[in-house]
Order: structure tokens, then C-alpha cells, then sequence
């Protein structure tokens, strides 16, 4: 079956990202417990950013569980969200390496944005193939994390320019909504959930 | 069944081509949002090659999909077009780096004149096996596509000795007419795509 | 169905952990056997690293196969296996290029009590979804060896403020007591396995 | 079923490991043809390794493919052929680094000694649980291939005290030997390749 190939593809890119990330964390030279220091906010960076693409990859599964046909522009949608995902990364080690300034944390909420979007975008094109009355449109309903969630991205990277803590506070905040969500889909598909 | 881990390991490969590519979107050490400057032509480089590399799964996705039997010549001809893409990274790296110069751009056009000779041997592999009678025969059609875009690879590589940026714009010209390439296999195979 | 997809991720993420560990042998300049000689230690500290994570992809290999059912619960507590797994890398890396000395030595102990406990969280959340007399309880019996582990690394952490060779002997102790660690699984599910 | 997961996992790793010795095609600085001259031997390195890792994927495919019961010997076996096949990249690398010296080209072939003694291994471990009867024990027959290549590669290593360049042309002519390996097996299983 064709879906069968598109989760694979998913799975792997989900798989390296998640786990290349870890190759920005610099083996250090000294021996001693203080040459960790510098790896510490790096450290932190990966962990929160591990916890997204935890996320991402959990929604990803619950949503392609409900497809039935893929189309071009379903490919494409993914392929665009795998995109955003892929520069994660990169701005993680950015806003580690320079341990949480302005500029870096908040193009790590842009990149975060972005992501939003595409899933967004994904989510409505694998809507309107399969329509309003799938198992998908119900299991999300009103959306309303998939909603908020983008608004507070905004907040975080208008807040940089203001204080940098702020918006490491929102990344968290947005993280623990999203930690519990499949939820809805669980709760129109138990059996094979 | 055989062709399954074929598709597996191509996807495998796929996932980590497009992905290792953004290791080569270096970290910058400035914090200011200047610092960002030299990653911009990378950044754009990177985008270009996700495309293509998207093209290419796309494509290869829908060719194998119409495969029934695997031979050994295929095996090979699908690992020769995956050497040519494994280098994709390296040369999209070097255009990224040297902000776009004459020669790194004319390589990343051998390179991608290389992939499309493999791929195109890699249809032709197939095509034997199955028959002119074939769903991919059929779908190909005169494959207007796979004939046009070699050519233009070679205008755009010659045009690097007069001035580096038509052969930028030829290859985003051939990723737009690739963007929408399953079209015809999917009006052969409605059902299934 | 839907746990195939948890295991394709989890065999990416092991797969490319086991492999990019191999990224931090990097290439000697000289030309000559001598030129190897700063290599060794961390060959050393690679190939425990992967006998590890090859006896943690065995067991994860074999307790998935008997779930039945996967919740939102499991699919966290799997990523957070991943986590810690993710970080072996790391640590690999510095205790080979320090030459196995006592703070990375004991760092490379606490990752591998972190990996413990994870797994051992993994497995309880799986019992619980799966009853007592599922046969991954059956199979795990009195799990000897999980409740052994954990005491070693600790012990072994704590070894390194008198001598930073003893904690490499227990761990190469830890990995050959669970070389041998399916038979508990193999006994109770003689016919797949 | 079991093998699957066996498949994925192996898949995975050669994937990963055909693909991250490109990293070790370093992007030059320069943007002159000549700047690629220090990348060609290095290309060259790579493209015998592509071979050769392409070869071990082939016949691993095909001797998979006849597995109908996976022991943990089976999987102990396979991760040990893993093991040396991930340390390639590395080898690959340095012998192109020094442009084919004496002692990275004695490495080489040992590597690639220690990749044929593992996968003998691998083979023997597969035949004593399928039989003499199996189909894999009539495909490989005498095996001749598997028998005159570890000969070959001590050769190789040799006679790297005399001269350099024999071992190369004994690590082609190896690969040529093998780049028709499935005939044997394709030959007793006609239907499924």
C-alpha cells in the first residue's frame, strides 16, 4: 500500500533529525566536570527541542494513521513540513551555542512558526481529500491547540525584543499543551489506539 | 515480498540525503541577526536541492510502485542513481559556500545531469523487465519530461562560462516542471494514488 | 497497524545512533600506523558503545514484539529511551578522546543508569497495558538482570573518585551479562522466535 | 513477522552508512576547478566503498531473503557484520585523506577482511539453523566467491610492503568478482527475483 511508503520516508527523516541533533553537542576537550558548562545550555536546547520533534512525530503518526488515499499535494504538504523540521537543528544549536540571546531565540520560534504552519497546511489538504465527516475531522474538532499555538509562537518572538527568558517560557508552555495530544484522536479511535 | 526492502533502503538513503544537508548550514558564532549573513546563499542552496531531492522520492516512489519484479540489474541501476544523489550534499554545499561562483555551479549541474542519465537508465532497466505494455509504460508516455531536462542541464552548465546565474535559473526552471510529475502516472493508476 | 510504525522509527533512531558514533573516530592527518595511536582508545569506547546499544536494540526488539496495543504512554516512554540513548554518542566520544579518565568514565556510567531507567520505565509501561499474565511478564519473570543493572552503573559511577578502570570492567561486566539476554524470551516464545 | 524488523534495522544501518561517508567530502574553500584536485582521490575512495557496501547489501538482501526463523545468534551475527561494515567510512576516508598510502591501504583491506570473516559467520549461522537442504545452502553451493575473497584481501594487505597500488587493484578486481553475486541465487529462486 502506498501510504505505507510516505510513513517510512517520514519515519526515517523524523528519525535523523531527532538524532543528528545530538552531533551539535561538541565533544569537549578538558576531562574535567567544568569543560561540561558550555555543553549545559546546548544540552537543554536539545532536550526541549528533542520534546517537539517527539511531538511532532506523535501527531504526525495519529494523523497519517487516518488517511486512506495519498495524493500529490499530500506528498508535497509532508515534504514541506519535513522541510521546517529539518532546520530544527540548526537553530537549536544556534540558540544553545550562544546560550539563549534575542536573535537566535527568536528565529528558533520562526522556525517553530513555520512548522506550525505546515502541519497546519498538511492537516487541511489530507481534510479536504477525505472530508468533514472522517475520522480526522472529529478527532480534532475545533482545533484549538493547532490554533492557539501559532499566536503564541508570535508572542514569543515579538517578546525578544523586551527579554529573552520570555520566550523560552512560551517554547515550555507550548510544549506541555501539546504533550498530551492525542487525546482526541484516542478517544474516536480506541480500539486501534 | 522482495521489492519491499528495495523501496526501504532507497527510502533510508532518500531520508539521510535530504537530511545530512543540513549539516552543512554551519552553526555561525556571531549572536546578531548579521551573523546569519554568510548561511543565507547556503540556506537558498539547501532549499533548491530539498526540492529536487523531493522530485526525485516523488518519482521514484511512483516508478517502483509500478514494479512487479526485481532484478538484479534493477538493484543496481537504483543504487547508481542513489551514488549520484548521495553527492547532492557535497555540491550543494560548495555552491552555498562560494555564494553561487561559475564552477561549483556548473558542478552542481553535472551532478544533477548525472542523476537524471541513472534515473533515466534506471527506467529503462525497468521498462525491460515489465514491457512496453506496462502501467509505467503507459504512464511515461513519451516522457517529454525525462528528455527536456537533460538538455537544459547541459545549456545551463555551458552557460556557466558566460555568466553564473542563468544556469540558477534554469535549474529552478526544471525543479517547476518537474513539481507536478506523478500528473500522469496518477491519471493511469486513479485508484491507487 | 499501528505499532509497525513504532518500530520503524525506533529501528531509525537505533540505526542511526549505532552509526554516527562512528563519526567521532575522525580521520588521522599522518600517514602512518603510529598516526592511529590517539584512535585507539576511542575504538575502544566505540565498540562497548555498540555492543550496548546492539544488546538494548535486541531487547527492545523483543519485548515490542509482544505488545499488543500501543498508547500515547508507551509512545512516550519509547522516545524517552530514545533520549537517553541519543546522548551515548556523547559520552562515547569524551571518554575515548580523554583516554577513559574518571569524570567522563563516570559521566558515560550515568548515562547508561538514565538508559536503564528508562527502559525499565518503558517495560512497566507496558506490563501495566498488557496484564500480568501477558507473555512479556511471563517472560521477564523476576527480571533479574534489570534490577542488577542499575546497581552496577551506580556502583561503578561512584568507582571512578578511587580508580577510572574499575567502572570500565563493570560495564564490560553489565554488557556480558546481558549478552545473552532473549533466552528469557526465546523460552516462552520458541515458535516466532 | 520477526525478520522484517531484522531487515528494517540492517537496512537502516547500511543506509546510513553508504550515505555519511560523503561527509567526509569535505566542501573545498576555494572556487576554482583546481580547488577539487585534494577531493579526487578521496571521491575515488568513495566510489570503491559504494561498491563494495552496495555488494554487502545485494547479497545481505538475497541471503535474508531465504531466513525463515531468526535466532538470537542470527541477530548477534548480523550486528557483528554491521560492526565492521560501520567503521568503512572511516577507512575510506583516511585512505583518501593520504591519497592511497601504504599503511590506510593495508587498513583498508583489513577492514574489508574482517566485513568477509563476519559475513561468512553470518552465513554459517543462517545455514546451521535452515539445513543443508535450505535453499541458501544450494544457492551458495561451493561457494567460491566467499572462499577466494578473504585470500585475496590478505594479498592485498601484503603487498602493501612492496608496492600501494597492487592492493587497490586487488580490491577492484574483488568487487568485480562479486558485482554479479545474486546469479547464484537467482538462479534457485527464479519466481521471487
Amino acid at each position: 500500500m502506498n501510504k505505507n511508503r510516505l510513513e517510512a520516508f517520514s519515519d526515517g527523516v523524523f528519525a535523523i533529525i531527532i538524532t543528528i541533533m545530538v552531533l551539535e553537542l561538541k565533544v569537549p576537550h578538558g576531562k574535567e566536570l567544568a569543560s561540561l558548562k558550555p555543553v549545559i545550555p546546548k544540552f537543554f536546547s536539545y532536550v526541549l527541542s528533542f520534546v517537539y520533534l517527539g511531538i511532532y512525530w506523535n501527531n504526525h503518526h495519529h494523523m497519517l494513521h487516518t488517511v486512506k488515499q495519498v495524493s500529490g499535494a499530500i506528498l508535497w504538504a509532508n515534504l514541506h513540513l519535513l522541510f521546517w523540521l529539518s532546520l530544527i537543528p540548526f537553530v537549536t544549536g544556534w540558540r544553545g551555542e550562544n546560550n539563549f540571546a534575542a536573535v537566535p531565540v527568536a528565529l528558533y520560534g520562526v522556525n517553530l512558526l513555520m512548522a506550525a504552519i505546515s502541519y497546519y497546511v498538511l492537516q487541511t489538504v489530507i481534510l479536504r481529500k477525505h472530508g468533514s465527516d472522517s475520522v480526522l475531522a472529529k478527532a480534532i474538532g475545533r482545533d484549538l491547540k493547532g490554533k492557539i499555538s501559532p499566536i503564541l509562537y508570535t508572542v514569543a518572538i515579538l517578546s525578544t525584543f523586551i527579554n529573552n527568558w520570555i520566550a523560552g517560557g512560551i517554547y515550555i508552555l507550548v510544549a506541555l499543551i501539546w504533550l498530551i495530544p492525542d487525546k482526541r484522536i484516542e478517544k474516536t479511535l480506541p480500539v486501534e489506539l
